[in-house]
């Protein structure tokens, strides 16, 4: 059976939320866990839970207690000594903290006991550590951090989300390749349209690499479902269902996004609470801003995968919610079981 | 006195939005206007608001009419035969239009019988026109779109938002020069903060074309206020003034705002108007949202500027109202009086 190894010192909330996160997750999906972190820390996590119950916490906006039996749950400890803290110069702490929760989580998908991570703390050690201890799939030239965003209609993946600043065409495609697997693989997806990610829709827009890019998902030799050039103001109507672009490019524009709707929601804020009229009307229609937040909010898709290396790597945001954790295991485990990885290097025999 | 000259042909509610708008410019700021185009259809417009006053339209939320007495306003019409479309191949149409309302709007320029252009049509047009009809500012590579942009505390400048694909750092660096003038010597700011849009704050990060900007800027040679890298997502906290980036990733990332915003209030319409009750509380909550909108509306800021030619041109939102174009001629006339582009090539004697 699938087991999810957690890395679970790693996010602004941890270790309570992501232990509170990875119970909740094997509750509800029936999933063995392996905690990987400060032994002490987790035990006295693990404790808190079995008096008072999970906190299922979701956005910050409501927390309720659920009761577990923790003696039906398959849950495993695995001790690390050391902690990545977030800013730490990734290549030096890998190296020098050998004993520490994201490698030894790694680790474990190395060594088989565990199928998959879910890592909420340094994107960075997260993607180093998967790339060093498990390696390249046959074939890929680059892992890619897939990120998979909301529409007005259904979900789409966004690749590259920031682990490559430059990029190849043929980067570019082996992306789109492995979008298109995952999407239809994982969420089930019929033929996934493929984008790229561009200035305009014409087929000579944009520069040199997604050009040359266009030219050979045009050519069409895997079979996948190319359909052009995507504009930014577009990706959210949901006409596609992968969209690649280099790391960079795509890093700086979800960045700009989370700038933009921050933004938005403090003149929300600021709007509805000048004055005692203002501030009714704010609380009246705050539940309904709940849900348009709860509809855009990352924790519905538990994290980032990075797609391309020999595992199943998820890297959920630092601000993580139990919530999220819960949601990361889940689509951990859908992709374990969905078995993509070897349908992505079938590509590459 | 400065003049503006205005494409009265392009936009999608050219003519009328047009002549409206650089009506109430003319009416609201004392300043004379050529207005370029086909001369019945704009002495038509120009009839209609003689009898009926001009529609003040503000992001389609209201209008109502300005009385203005046309014979005390300085307007001149220039009659243009031909027209470019939305979507025409644009290094073609230039060549082939001569007699097209663009072309004859920057060539008014050009042969000094007004000081500025304002376009609303085809962005490319507006630039190669621009380009080709009025030529590079002594020193300046290549030139760059830049846009003002709200922030929850007061706007910044991006520039390239779309100009150039690909970039060389040196252009990035006049870039940051050109915005900086700007900001300084139009909106008065005091010694701008400069930042290079980047992944991470850190020096090393991101593609060599943004490391080695940085290099450039950090060498401080022409006294700018250089403070970093700065990311996506703290660009709307109003950190700083002026943020340099290549056209492919800043027209990249303003798209993907744009859809991102687009999206989250097609959400709020669904979520207030799925039942009667939502529906009340969303008739509400609307002119709190309607000031939210004003706030981080386009139209505030007129258009974008072509930063990097001999003269000054505006290029407005293809959507641009009559308020929208109003400001648009607004800011061209305090560009012009300002001597900004005396002022950047000031820097390359």
């Amino acid at each position: 059976m699938t087991r999810i190894a957690i890395d679970a010192m790693g996010g602004d909330y941890a270790p309570a939320a992501i232990v509170d996160g990875a119970v909740w997750a094997a509750h509800d999906y029936n999933v063995p866990i392996e905690l990987v972190g400060k032994e002490d820390e987790i035990k006295a996590e693990l404790d808190r839970i079995a008096k008072k119950g999970i906190n299922s916490n979701r956005g910050g906006y409501y927390v309720h207690k659920i009761k577990v039996d923790l003696s039906k749950l398959d849950i495993k400890i695995t001790h690390a000594e050391e902690v990545i803290e977030m800013g730490e110069a990734v290549g030096q702490a890998i190296r020098k903290k050998k004993k520490s929760s994201i490698v030894l989580a790694v680790d474990a998908v190395a060594k088989g006991s565990s199928d998959a991570v879910v890592a909420a703390g340094s994107t960075g050690a997260a993607m180093a550590s998967s790339l060093f201890g498990l390696g390249r799939l046959s074939g890929i030239e680059r892992p890619a951090i897939a990120l998979t965003l909301p529409t007005v209609k259904k979900p789409f993946m966004l690749l590259d989300a920031g682990a490559n600043s430059t990029c190849t065409p043929n980067m570019l495609y082996q992306f789109a390749l492995m979008g298109s697997t995952f999407v239809k693989s994982v969420y089930g997806y019929q033929d996934p349209r493929v984008g790229v990610l561009n200035i305009g829709e014409e087929a000579g827009k944009g520069n040199e690499l997604v050009q040359t890019t266009y030219k050979m998902l045009e050519e069409n030799k895997d079979g996948m479902n190319f359909i052009g050039n995507i504009e930014g103001k577009e990706i959210f109507k949901g006409m596609c269902d992968v969209i690649v672009c280099d790391g960079f490019v795509g890093n700086v524009a979800l960045k700009t996004v989370e700038g933009s709707s921050s933004m938005l929601f403090e003149m929300i804020k600021q709007e509805f609470g000048c004055n005692i009229v203002s501030k009714i009307i704010g609380l009246i229609a705050k539940p309904f801003m709940k849900k348009i937040y709860r509809r855009i909010n990352y924790e519905e898709f538990g994290g980032a995968l990075l797609l391309g290396v020999k595992g199943i790597t998820i890297i959920a945001h630092g601000r993580s919610t139990s919530y999220a954790i819960k949601n990361a295991v889940r689509v951990a485990k859908e992709a374990v079981e969905s078995g993509v990885n070897k349908k992505i290097t079938e590509f590459f025999k």
